[in-house]
């Protein structure tokens, strides 16, 4: 498999400033993996319990994702509820683990030397039993939240020592190094291993930062918000599904990552869960990268 | 005079995460005009009292900043007292309007067809007074603050319908039109009158925006903060010296302006009041606005 993502796999009840949506099938491995989909094939390695819809799983099943890391055991799938009175932030009304509480992940035998490995938003132990089992990748990336550097501070140290790339918001970034000024806290992060830190700013864009490049990219422009919801992992999956497709990293390929990843997640945030992006093609997508390097073009008159 | 720029000249006490001056001097016409007199000569109309030091009016008068606008009247100078806890918003501890209460803006003859005139933050009613004391402008430009918004919305509607460019904090100008989606509420200007709006967004840079552009500059990367004091004004102030230096204005050109607006209000906050931007060479302005030039490049790879 070229890209493995390993992630939550959730229904949400979610409401935005547009509406509510009860039942919103999400998860980071799933927004991740739609997201990824539009460029390369994809596995995702979770767990669902027996009230996910069979339906759901034949939609990914068709678009490039595979479900054989994908357990069903018995019992309910993880939910979350949330509401967001401000676009920029996600209030949690309710969690509740249910088949999560217990997940070990279990990778098909095709799964062990993936081009890129994409860890996602889960607890730090996982991401660390997933490194342990993975044979080799080219490249290993991740995410985290909050959540996670106030519980398990340490273990989460001990995944970014063993990743390539780590993707973190701008908030979570100051607060896990302890550093005020971004660039301070990419250095930080850049010392404990990984080569590119990308620190996502909500709707003012996100940074790739390595010891040679410093690129900013700004969001693509939506008028209507839909639903936040997975911004961050349809971001992370359409710049690793980008990489996958090329197969190579450098900073110009990490730059052109960004746009990629930028584009995805500006489909993704259209609408609940991921219907817009499901439906989205490939030239849709690229042509939002096109938009976004024009608007960027600039005529040197110095 | 090719660039006319009325707005506050102040005496300021700062308190920063850095340190602390009091005395700083300071004001959105000082702060503007420094910047603007690396690329053009610039005519400051504004008001001090008999405290202000003829040492700081050498000072400016030796950076091809004329005074021949700036009264000074028995009294004391505009007064503004702030701390900086986080970086990106002053809180206002006092301010004394001092001789700036009486302030009747009055303009030299050689300052009534400037190529440009910036309205710098100060009371929309004395903005209003200047637009029609000035017989033609190329160009005018105006800033704004919340205390405005609040106060006095009309005057405010008032100067906007009168100006080619706005410059507007992105807080203030959602305040100001009631619209939530900054594109919304850059078209919700454009409406009003003016060609282009230009929405400050502290460290995550600025936005150009007209009916036929929409360009996004990053800040400069500085590691250090000194003062936030005056970015706004010295953005404003490069942005304008740019165009006054070239005397055309279309999207290009506005481009540009926003590169040279990043990199003055970059070196303006790397010290207290305007030591460093003074100091500072043009060749040193371009310098940056070519690394930010070169950190944007991209190799498109689709």
């Amino acid at each position: 498999m070229r890209l493995v993502i390993v992630g939550s796999v959730a229904v949400d009840d979610v409401e935005t400033p547009q509406g509510r949506r009860e039942n919103s099938f999400g998860g980071s491995a799933v927004y991740a993996s739609v997201a990824a989909s539009k460029f390369t094939d994809v596995g995702i390695v979770g767990v669902v319990g027996d009230d996910y819809p069979e339906s759901v799983c034949e939609i990914l099943k068709s678009n490039r994702i595979d479900l054989a890391g994908l357990e069903r055991v018995p019992g309910k799938t993880f939910r979350w509820k949330g509401v967001y009175n401000d676009l920029n932030r996600a209030e949690t009304l309710d969690t509740q683990l249910n088949v999560f509480a217990e997940f070990s992940p279990k990778l098909p035998e095709n799964y062990l030397n993936p081009e890129i490995l994409f860890l996602g938003n889960i607890h730090p132990q996982l991401q660390l039993d997933v490194i342990s089992k993975v044979g080799k990748a080219g490249l290993i990336a991740c995410d985290t939240m909050n959540f996670w550097i106030d519980s398990t501070p340490d273990l989460l140290r001990e995944v970014i020592k063993k990743v390539d790339i780590l993707f973190v918001n701008e908030d979570e970034i100051k607060q896990f190094t302890g550093k005020d000024n971004i660039y301070d806290a990419g250095d930080a992060i850049l010392a404990l291993g990984p080569k590119y830190v990308i620190i996502k700013r909500g709707e003012y864009g996100a940074i790739a930062y390595s010891k040679t490049l410093l690129f900013y990219s700004p969001v693509y422009p939506v008028r209507q918000v839909f639903d936040p919801t997975g911004a961050g992992d349809s971001f992370a999956g359409g710049f690793l599904g980008f990489l996958a497709k090329h197969n190579k990293i450098d900073d110009d390929f990490i730059k052109n990552a960004m746009f990629f990843g930028t584009a995805t997640a500006s489909v993704n945030i259209e609408s609940f869960s991921f219907d817009r992006l499901l439906e989205t093609k490939f030239e849709e997508v690229v042509a939002r990268v096109s938009k976004l390097y024009s608007l960027m073009a600039l005529k040197k008159m110095w």
